[in-house]
């Protein structure tokens, strides 16, 4: 056990960043990675606390912290940033969460139950309250002395000072470099600048990733209705949410759950996509009850049945080609689009054209088919009205459910595949199957 | 014509930051975006600057740089960050990229030069030669001064100054902070750090937006095989990564080129579409075959038909979850996963499940049908049967796929759901009709 712990403390020795021991910690099981926090928050908290900041969450750093004795919990959160502490003490069943802010300092944990009092996807929720402020009536050199006071020990500092006035009101920001480069009497007046971008405690995280990566800010100030500060979100904050909201973006347009967790167990997986799976049960016997319309159609040319995954799939991939390419459209215009219905005009010239190709070929091979079971040949022109004209329905329906849901004020995105392919079915079933029923019998 | 400029400029006084004007330009067609800059250009050149770096690629701000004369872009390009410059002036044509490069003075020309000259997705195409550098053998005052005199009006500057030896190899970085905070006769030897990662210029621009994003750098130094100090990347240009990826990724999802531009004309839409729609067409030409296979069965039981979009839907959705997931899951961990196989059997067992729950409402649903229309209640089993094998093959192809391609060392996001889906077709029509032919007949 001695030697053990030996060779782990030899082995910790070689990891300098806590990114990289988040990795390692999170290969092991529950009661190592404990272990090993227990052994590194006496000597070395900084590292404990950037390690479990660093891990996913769907790893439940959380359950690793709460496993520490109040002394070791002490130690690692009083390294953590407030935002990253409140976020785990958040997580934590609510026994955890009263041990480990009792094992705080009053002060700190006054601060992180703040925090937690916001919405976890909201400004509040990711801002942390650990700023350098200063304000107008001093000089560059005292606002560097106040700066060397406020920044020591602070780990996210990229040398923007917030100015506020008497009653925390922010006035504008000055960089550390401004402050450098002034000469040391100026007054931190003269050196202010406007705030590029202010937002309020409820912003939603995706609206603060997008004012952030707009103005390539490294930190946005977060202040209330009355402008007073109270905190700042953080550049490295916002990529975590672009990637996290990129992996939402993704399940939505599959009707993946937003809360499945890409770790998770199988259990939750069922219970989150079993739902979904049940509504496109629904929209599958809506395509079905189509068919079920044309049966005597289809048992006098059971060709047909072989048209129809071909006619079905190809309006169903051009649509959700038109969906995709909307929706990224709709999500990366930070104003209102300005000419949204051009959008609709253009995927259905777009699926019209694709239409015409690829009914061409399939209508060719259909008259081939034809020849060689001797059925009528008019199939093959079936088979080509329906694919231009699925085609075309395909791209309508991709560019306009999700324009038609931004106008509702509806997340875009919730526009998944599902309904775009539902439609598709039904309209190249009935295109397909209503064509032939015209043409054929 | 003089009150209309006399308005336009009374407007462009209302618009302080860069990102404003872009999108206000966005707006405009291109002989008013070029009107609007070349006002600018003589006043307010950093502005005009700013506005063309925060356009989006495909809205074309270098077709608008070029129509200046050689005095505007002069005074434009110089306010320009040097990897804005060079990826600005790379999108242009060859006889505009050399009048533009001959308004430029020598030296600067030559250093946009060599930023062209890298792969523009690669850490050297989106690096900035823009950073203040400092030797070891300086004191914390005297690398001030420095700071001080290298990063007066460069316009992306983060707190963070490079250390190099006199061979310009990297010994590691200083922040602006710690120089202030220390005693001013402190050497820099004392306060450098060791680098927590650094790239190499050829560095695909996607690792180095993970290598980022773990490590949370506000800028990654770009270094050469020999450790030489050849650039930055900057976390703005990370997110604006992270954003086009994302784009990226859900559209090799779904079979749409990463070259298409989310505001892009039609023609180039047919363009890039067409090639995968005639993938999807070959692959629904397979999916067509198996049901020709059984056409005896479906002129006996026509009601299979009806069946067929059900079956092979499910399967297809339960199979795009699965691959969603494991997407994303490969494409968010950094390290190579420790367990891949487990995903496989987690999809399986959660494909089983969601199969056996459909496939008994949808079997009460056939059961209902064949006892309305007198067919063979039989019918019933061979869709519980037939729903429960495809949405367990659906899974486990979902996870399957991406976790062998990237063994194999490619992009598992390529594992487009075209894929999947045609394999979730062609198995689902295959159960569902030998089930039947097997039962039925």
């Amino acid at each position: 056990e001695g030697g053990s712990e030996a060779r782990l403390r030899a082995f910790l020795d070689g990891i300098q960043h806590g990114s990289d021991l988040a990795d390692l910690l999170e290969q092991l099981e529950d009661e190592d990675r404990v272990r090993v926090l227990q052994l590194l928050a006496p000597d070395d908290p900084a590292l404990a606390a950037e390690a479990l900041a660093e891990m996913e969450p769907d790893e439940h750093p959380e359950d690793s912290l709460a496993a520490l004795n109040a002394v070791q919990i002490a130690a690692v959160v009083a390294e953590l940033s407030d935002d990253d502490a409140a976020d785990m003490i958040g997580e934590m069943a609510p026994a955890d969460r009263d041990r480990v802010l009792a094992a705080l300092p009053h002060q700190d944990a006054g601060d992180i139950r703040d925090l937690m009092a916001y919405d976890e996807e909201s400004a509040g929720g990711i801002m942390t309250a650990e700023l350098v402020t200063l304000r107008v009536n001093q000089t560059a050199a005292q606002a560097i002395d106040e700066v060397r006071r406020q920044a020591h020990g602070m780990d996210e500092f990229y040398g923007i000072v917030f100015v506020v006035d008497e009653r925390e009101v922010l006035q504008g920001t000055v960089s550390l470099r401004d402050l450098v480069t002034a000469d040391p009497s100026t007054s931190v007046r003269e050196l202010v600048q406007d705030p590029i971008a202010v937002v309020l405690p409820e912003t939603d995280q995706e609206e603060v990733g997008r004012v952030v990566s707009k103005y390539n800010l490294t930190i946005i100030p977060v202040v209330d209705g009355g402008g007073r500060l109270l905190g700042g979100v953080t550049f490295d904050d916002v990529i975590d949410i672009i990637e996290a909201e990129s992996t939402e973006d993704l399940f939505k347009f599959v009707s993946v759950s937003a809360e499945e967790e890409v770790r998770g167990g199988w259990v939750d997986a069922v219970r989150l996509r079993l739902p979904w799976l049940f509504i496109n049960l629904l929209t599958a016997f809506s395509a079905a009850s189509v068919v079920y319309l044309f049966e005597d159609t289809l048992s006098k040319v059971s060709l047909l049945a072989v048209c129809m995954p071909v006619i079905a799939g190809m309006g169903g991939n051009a649509g959700t080609q038109a969906l995709a390419v909307t929706v990224r459209r709709l999500a990366l215009s930070s104003e209102r689009s300005g000419t949204p219905w051009n959008v609709v005009g253009k995927e259905l010239l777009v699926g019209a054209t694709n239409g015409l190709a690829t009914g061409l070929v399939a209508s060719g091979a259909a008259f081939l088919l034809c020849m060689a079971t001797g059925a009528n040949v008019l199939l093959a022109v079936v088979v080509l009205l329906a694919m231009l004209l699925n085609l075309t329905v395909g791209g309508f329906a991709g560019a306009f459910v999700p324009t038609v849901l931004e106008r509702l004020g509806v997340d875009p995105a919730v526009a998944s595949s599902i309904f775009v392919t539902t439609f598709t079915d039904m309209c190249g079933f009935f295109l397909l199957l209503g064509l032939a029923t015209e043409l054929l019998l």
